[in-house]
């Protein structure tokens, strides 16, 4: 079986900071399957057009071209049902896809304007033109305006939204139970992300969150926890 | 063995305009337990003071007093373990919950500025005065300013924002699949608050969220179906 290739964002020092990437990168881990990562630059969309878009992740396996992050776990848990589910049932799938959405509306798109600021600093300098003007016309703001709009209330607020999360989480390692799924990789992507470009700590120690946190950078032998990042 | 009592806010008509009551009521049903209503005004919160609290739902089951919809169904869930399940999994109660949380946060709470403003027809002139100054406090706006602040368009983008909704429920009759379960009951107690209160067609025929509120209205001989409000 040939190895399967992830197309995944990659910024200076090798960080990783797409948390859909993770998504798919964490999946691939949890399925064990033999998978390479191939780095694609902001300004590298031009080596997505096989794959008829030009948004990471996208999955080759074989003649299989699979773009999006979702799309790439139900891909991964249908072709290689044998492995380890991503999912609890089916009835736990479709919920999670609301789960989805509703995690990058509440909790990721929230934390963007926080972690924004620093992202600047761990893009290559080919990219920087690109970034600089993407991200203004996503925010509206440069980066200045988006550093000087931050604040620790923000991440304080940030941190409190999560408490259906901690809820949910309360008395069990993953948020799949004894053992992580694929929400576990949804939620840890967001926090992959911040990690890999911000110094600023989103979740500090004492926080259920931050426990649980450590646990997945630890799992299949260090994937996530050994990659480039701000220690916290 | 005694009827649970089942505390429910009543306005003109016998309309029953708690979303959070008929996440109990359907709760009980689902069950299949003997209940009654006991019919609770806006001011008349004193009458739960037994319940150590001020907020609808409230049941009564012997000598368990029991308040809040999430508590209510995982009380009827544990203590009536032998009747039909209202969650399909231990795991998915646990994810279930965020969902609660989430869908009051992003679909609940985004309709009541749009429902709000009829809602003031269908209170008892007794509960009036109090109506009129809890929703100002909590919108800061009077019913005038509520109304003309709305427009087709916000009803327009409420319905866009269903779609992962569409998705989950896309091929099924019911969000739990091929039978009903808390998450339904959920999902449906908002378009009963909206049916009891408001003309304006939050849901329209045609959307598979029609259909299935359709279904979710016929069930148990009709129990929400047959209940005071408006048809579209």
């Amino acid at each position: 079986m040939t190895k399967i290739k992830l197309y995944e964002l990659v910024g200076l020092d090798e960080r990783y900071m797409s948390p859909f990437c993770w998504r798919a990168k964490m999946a691939l881990a949890h399925k064990k399957l033999d998978f390479e990562i191939v780095p694609i630059k902001f300004t590298e969309k031009h080596k997505l057009k096989f794959s008829d878009q030009e948004q990471v992740p996208v999955i080759v396996d074989g003649e299989q071209v699979v773009a999006d992050s979702w799309s790439i776990a139900c891909y991964l848990e249908d072709t290689y049902s044998d492995a380890a589910s991503l999912f609890t049932s089916e009835d736990q799938r479709r919920l999670l896809r609301v789960f989805n959405h509703w995690f990058d509306e509440i909790i990721t798109l929230k934390l963007f304007p926080l972690v924004l600021p620093d992202n600047f600093d761990v893009v290559y300098p080919e990219d920087m033109d690109y970034y600089i003007e993407s991200r203004r016309q996503w925010t509206g703001k440069t980066r200045e305006e988006l550093t000087q709009d931050r604040s620790e209330d923000d991440f304080i607020a940030w941190r409190a939204s999560l408490a259906p999360l901690r809820e949910q989480l309360n008395g069990f390692d993953y948020f799949g139970g004894i053992s992580p799924n694929f929400q576990d990789y949804i939620v840890f992507s967001t926090f992959m992300w911040a990690r890999a470009v911000s110094p600023w700590p989103i979740i500090k120690p004492g926080d259920i969150i931050h426990d649980w946190r450590e646990r997945m950078l630890g799992l299949y032998d260090g994937l996530a926890g050994k990659t480039t990042g701000y220690h916290y």
